[in-house]
């Protein structure tokens, strides 16, 4: 099993690893009859086995399934680093606040392990989506006003035991509770919503993949968990041009660090060492 | 950890086991002012640490928080060993279609596991509630009979894998499973359900207590779990006495087979050799 940090799932090696990018469209294979877009059109693509089944991205030239690229609008204000960021973000974010999540207008949301990539496009897509009140998690107190600033109303700062403090803050519990920290903390996470609330496992920054010892017991709030790990489809099914246009307008803004290809072995470096704050993007070519 | 079988979670020994029992208030501590029900009074107890924390109902006399008693309506038809089998089975099945599962009119709902006391029950509440496909799973086919006598619109042979079956049928999957088989086969009911469609494990039958090696892609059709282990505040908001009115009308009808207390290692036999069909019900003494 696939327990250990790193050891993703469903990998084969040898495996060109890196599993989405944007680019542009350099050629179709010879049996495509009718392409999606045009050569030279700037795409973003990602799912559909990219650096797990296949060879991913951390290459000049990558080889994907047409089903799974995604055109980029034009933009005015937006640098490649920041488009490179978009797509699993944006599908992982999207499809577990929507899909998995269920978030509808007026609910309240906490975001677990906010300060990743993820949940500060979460804080940001849940503002969107009509959210009335929004709750972040973080480990690290001076990273406060930065969840604010992505739109958090409250900031509880994570020891692994929150439930208490968040059943007797103001607001009490949550409608729901994206959770980016994983299954070390999950326990925790469904003492956080209201009976038939939703916690909503899309991240392990626990660095643990898997529920062991896992009892009902965990749900006698009448709690409900689920776990989002988008296929394909999602990919497709993401508003991914009005949301590249509302990064665009600075209606969602995820701050980027940016590296060359030789700087590889040091971002992941800084992913193991927990990250967080910004989203990493390696840049080989600027197009 | 409490992974045996027959090994319940939250009890100290030694202990008189049983955890429900009917009989008639013999007395009241002598510090209580407003007695809830007169002395006399036929009730139904479970609850509140009954043979867990607390001596149980294998015994004559037995003594209960007078929050963890109901009165019994008076009834035509119903004998005691009948009445006997009410509380916990009321209690659970009910918890688990309402507060667990927030079962709806119109809705569809596969029970797992069906020729158990709680899974009759679970198909003849779900009538009740409003169900508009009610489906029913027994691993032994010579019951299939028996399931459509109690609800069942269909019945599946389960063979610990039945999520294919259940998705070609003429309904394809459920809007709700309750898993009375327990952890063995969740995975398989996550994906007995529609998206967002929730799964409820309310009992043990296969024997596994605990969620093991559980990783978020079980709920990659967009599942959700939840559990019911009822509290005393649910024996309270449980319409006991509808119910036994119901089962007085023989709108809800549960086979029942009686024991002397001596039988009482036998009947445990039977049971641990899984049970099913019937609930066992041991009478001590006539009222």
């Amino acid at each position: 099993m696939y327990t250990r940090q790193g050891l993703s799932p469903n990998v084969s090696f040898p495996r060109v690893v890196g599993i989405e990018c944007i680019g542009t469209v350099a050629g179709y294979h010879s049996s495509t009859t009718s392409p999606p877009v045009p050569i030279g059109q700037r795409v973003a693509t990602c799912m559909g086995g990219l650096g797990r089944s296949l060879s991913g991205s951390y290459a000049e030239y990558t080889c994907v399934a047409q089903e799974n690229i995604r055109r980029i609008p034009d933009t005015q204000n937006l640098k490649v680093a920041e488009l490179a960021s978009f797509p699993e973000m944006f599908q992982t974010t999207w499809g577990s606040l929507t899909s998995g999540l269920d978030v509808q207008k007026g609910e309240s949301v906490l975001v677990r392990g906010a300060t990743s990539s993820i949940g500060l496009c979460a804080l940001q897509l849940l503002k969107k989506l009509g959210a009335s009140r929004i709750g972040a998690t973080t480990r690290n107190p001076s990273r406060i006003d930065m969840l604010h600033g992505a739109g958090a109303d409250e900031v509880f700062i994570d020891n692994g035991s929150i439930a208490d403090e968040v059943a007797s803050s103001a607001g009490g519990v949550f409608d729901k509770v994206l959770e980016l920290v994983g299954a070390s903390v999950v326990r925790d996470s469904l003492k956080c919503v209201r009976p038939q609330g939703t916690v909503c496992i899309s991240g392990m920054q626990g660095g643990e993949w898997l529920l062991n010892d896992f009892d009902v017991f965990a749900f006698r709030n009448r709690s409900r968990l689920t776990g989002y790990s988008g296929g394909p489809e999602d990919f497709l099914a993401l508003p991914f041009e009005e949301l590249v246009k509302d990064a665009d307008e600075g209606k969602i803004k995820i701050p980027v660090r940016e590296f060359k290809l030789e700087d590889i072995q040091q971002v992941h470096e800084i992913l193991e060492a927990g990250g967080g704050g910004a989203k990493m993007v390696v840049v080989v070519a600027e197009e």
